[in-house]
């Protein structure tokens, strides 16, 4: 019997038009690989974009035990890391972890279309990275977003009477609670924030930060890891920053917390510049 | 004559308050420096923090010249690359580019905390992203906030705009129109995005993004970062992303768009594993 699947954002939808269409489900297993961040032309031919990203299997009560374990077994030969999710719980999922999160940040960056180009270039570190994906292509997502308009709505509204509550304070700071108020939703915002697995499915912030100063020239960079791979300590992650206008670079080095008093002592002695 | 500066996030109220105070305004010149990312205890005594930073210098009308050249030269001394903005302009500014942005991701953020952990386990990096500066200090945010209320309630009290009307569509995908209206304002936020300058205060988007699949283990980066240097190609800049559930790595080199090719070339000769 052949398999049949599909690799849609949105899962609901695509199971009840099947539905609809009286279509034999047992056969059926929806999927949908989490990789290629929902990007055109990522998923152009590459196998090994699948390696270690989840992939939700999104069974429906019908489809047979045979047709989940050959759609379980394409993700496994893909190398990526399965989720069992049904097709309401899938779309529940996306519209918190991504799909709010595009249209928020698709308004966010909306206010910076008509506004001064001389305030934009303030622009710090916190706009870029919550303006990131809302330069994503707008045909894709409005077929993401009304497959998935419900859901996605339920999420907005509650975010939305969040709002209302925040812009009641902002309007009349003096009263009293206005401050609380808004300090009670920056407060439920870390504890969000906290919940968020990090890459590694750990922590992001179970990481201690080391902060680098180097030149801003080829080599720098490569000299600077390779010490500390010479060191034994391994980076768990990193990230790098240009300063504007000068010509340095400042690479943040990610290690575990209990390697972190060793990273800055043996830089130092290295002659590294430390700078947070 | 003494001058005086402060280095606030918000300047309008400050000067409010001196000239309320009937101070000499002639030797005060406002000053923020735009380091640190306005996290707490980030500027414990480090001058080099702000090498390559924006530092506005919001002289007010009674400034003196020899006041305002004082607070430049500060601010040169230590690296730092001067904007001039008065007072209102510069609240206006970080209205847009910072208080705002950081209100919306605490929201987004909240919406995550009391949701199903299996939920956010889906995470991607679009997520983290949007969200990553809702870990901020709540106390030190409700002070900026109320401080500067009345020019965020005009940039969010705009968003709840755009956001009542994509409820309005999601609540009536099948009617006409609905479709178009969503993308409309994603098609807003790609223009607004596209305003962003990158690190350098060029685009991001100037640069061409080739990842690699390394192993996940120490000195793997450096080996690869060294060959780089070796072919003469200077990073633009950096990522670093883990695989979940796979010992491998996958770094997101920049480089400027002409050397593109050259160095995906140069890589696979020798023998490194181009995936994206």
């Amino acid at each position: 019997v052949a398999i049949v699947t599909d690799v849609a954002s949105v899962k609901a939808t695509v199971l009840s038009e099947l539905e609809l269409l009286g279509t034999d489900l047992s056969r059926y297993v929806g999927s949908h690989p989490m990789a290629g961040r929902e990007q055109a032309g990522t998923l152009s031919g590459r196998s090994d974009i699948f390696i270690g990203r989840p992939w939700v299997v999104s069974a429906n009560e019908a489809s047979s035990k045979s047709a989940v374990d050959q759609v379980e077994a394409l993700a496994l030969d893909l190398g990526a890391s399965l989720v069992h999710l049904n097709p309401v719980e899938h779309d529940r999922a996306v519209a918190l972890v991504s799909h709010a999160p595009q249209l928020i940040s698709s308004l966010m960056a909306a206010r910076l279309s008509d506004s001064e180009a001389t305030d934009i270039a303030l622009a710090g570190q916190g706009l870029r990275d919550t303006t990131r994906i809302a330069a994503s292509d707008p045909r894709l997502w409005i077929q993401i977003l009304s497959a998935n308009s419900h859901e996605v709505a339920k999420v907005v509204s509650a975010l939305k009477a969040d709002l209302d509550q925040v812009l009641g304070s902002l309007n009349a700071v003096d009263k009293a609670g206005s401050l609380a108020a808004i300090g009670k939703l920056l407060e439920k915002g870390n504890l969000g924030v906290s919940r968020i697995p990090g890459k590694h499915g750990q922590r992001a912030t179970e990481y201690a930060k080391v902060t680098v100063m180097i030149d801003d020239k080829p080599g720098e960079l490569a000299r600077l890891l390779t010490e500390i791979g010479e060191v034994g300590i391994n980076l768990e992650d990193l990230t790098l920053e240009h300063a504007t206008g000068a010509a340095v670079g400042l690479p943040e080095l990610f290690v575990m917390p209990t390697v972190a008093d060793k990273l800055v002592s043996e830089l130092t002695q290295r002659g590294w510049k430390i700078v947070g």
